[in-house]
């Protein structure tokens, strides 16, 4: 397909080069900044624009890949009249945010974290999808498919809770990371000795469900340990605070409420 | 070496395999189950008790693997003269709870996880060591060295700290890991749509500091999607204190108070 890249950043990047690798046709990519859309075009072998008018009236799909508070004016700042269907890849932003004129639209949003730093096998992404209309979802359909195996039917409410679930799992996972990292740092110990421990706990899940290999002190309801704990970090009541409503969540998760 | 295993859960059969495996003898398997001791003892080949005053005191380690509190007790319960040292496994009991009598003592203390499901590799799971002389120390490090090529010294106060940061790392992240599961399941998603990302950010921090690829909204100061997720978090204000109390910590990490 005929794709137009709008949005020339880390997301923008790596969809750009996994449709590329697909066989598509990046058209052209956008972004405010003509530098920066740039370098994403010459990566993608394409060219670059600045201006949302001169985009291409003709191409099948319209992939927004901007900050979720830049996708309404991104999109209303479309032409028109367009051929394809104007799509946005975010999981906390309604698919009804790119209702306007009388085009189709959708939402492919891929379930992955994805750093400058590190490639992604992008084949094994589960790709959420929603459509303005069926025609426009089988369209989306086949797009997604040409770039993962794990292509699924999503709709708002749905992707909204899979963003808030990556988050837990995934961006609240990494903090803890920081904080195990910081613990360590204030002890004169390396984080490289719980690598093992960190990538173990992850890769056990992909097995497990995780409330099947719940470990630790709150789950054995070892008090002693914790009140240990607790005791070590009386320099650090943010980490304590932490540590004591986690612990609590662990073995009461529905009865903790906001104070 | 000669050793006497002391316990028969998943730390001491853990423990009991890598030792016989690396070419150790376990003289004995003790629990105050004897059938349970007998299931360990027969898979290492050797002899079961339940009786601490029948221990062989001619061992070169006794090494005790049982739950945190029942540590001094085990301890107290050996025969007064024993050739060899006594060794717990735990991180956060202190080394001194074994200064009993004239015994020399020490911690062997493995930063993984252990689960009956999943074998590990004891051979990259790093020892932290600690002994009451340095003699001690050297055999301890010279038995710990046939298990894992990551041995290292840690003092008491240091392994209080590693556990801590174990905790944080792995059995507070496999809680937020359920909760991902627990949203999910509530909005009729697969636990398996967020698994690769799960993977992907613990694979993130083996080669990075997790302070340099933190993600999500709380890092970008994304108050829109913040609030939008709070909001979706309305009936379960559990989740959505744990939410604002992670968000808030991630942008200022030493802040945050207990109440």
């Amino acid at each position: 397909m005929d794709i137009v890249l709008l949005g020339s950043g880390n997301v923008a990047t790596h969809f750009g080069k996994a449709l590329s690798h697909a066989g598509h046709r990046i058209v052209q990519v956008y972004s405010r900044d003509l530098a920066h859309a740039a370098v994403l075009a010459d990566a993608l072998n394409t060219s670059a624009i600045d201006d949302l008018a001169t985009v291409d009236p003709a191409a099948d799909v319209y992939l927004i890949a901007v900050k979720d508070d830049a996708i309404g004016q991104v999109a209303a700042q479309l032409p028109a009249s367009l051929k394809g269907a104007v799509v946005h890849t975010a999981g906390s932003v309604e698919m009804n945010i790119l209702a306007l004129q009388a085009r189709t639209y959708g939402v492919i949003y891929p379930v992955q974290t994805f750093s400058v730093a590190k490639p992604v096998y992008f084949s094994e992404v589960p790709l959420a999808l929603e459509a303005s209309d069926e025609i426009t979802y089988t369209r989306l359909a086949e797009l997604a498919a040409s770039l993962s195996i794990r292509v699924f039917p999503c709709d708002s409410r749905q992707r909204l809770a899979l963003h808030m679930a990556a988050v837990f799992a995934c961006n609240f996972t990494n903090h803890l990371y920081a904080i195990g990292a910081a613990i360590l740092r204030e002890h004169a110990l390396d984080f490289d000795l719980i690598r093992p421990l960190i990538l173990e706990t992850a890769e056990k899940v992909m097995e497990h469900q995780p409330e099947d290999v719940q470990t630790g002190p709150a789950v054995r309801h070892d008090t002693g340990t914790i009140q240990k704990h607790l005791a070590a970090l009386n320099g650090r009541p943010d980490l304590a605070a932490l540590y004591q409503l986690i612990s609590d969540h662990i073995n009461h998760p529905q009865v903790i409420s906001s104070k």
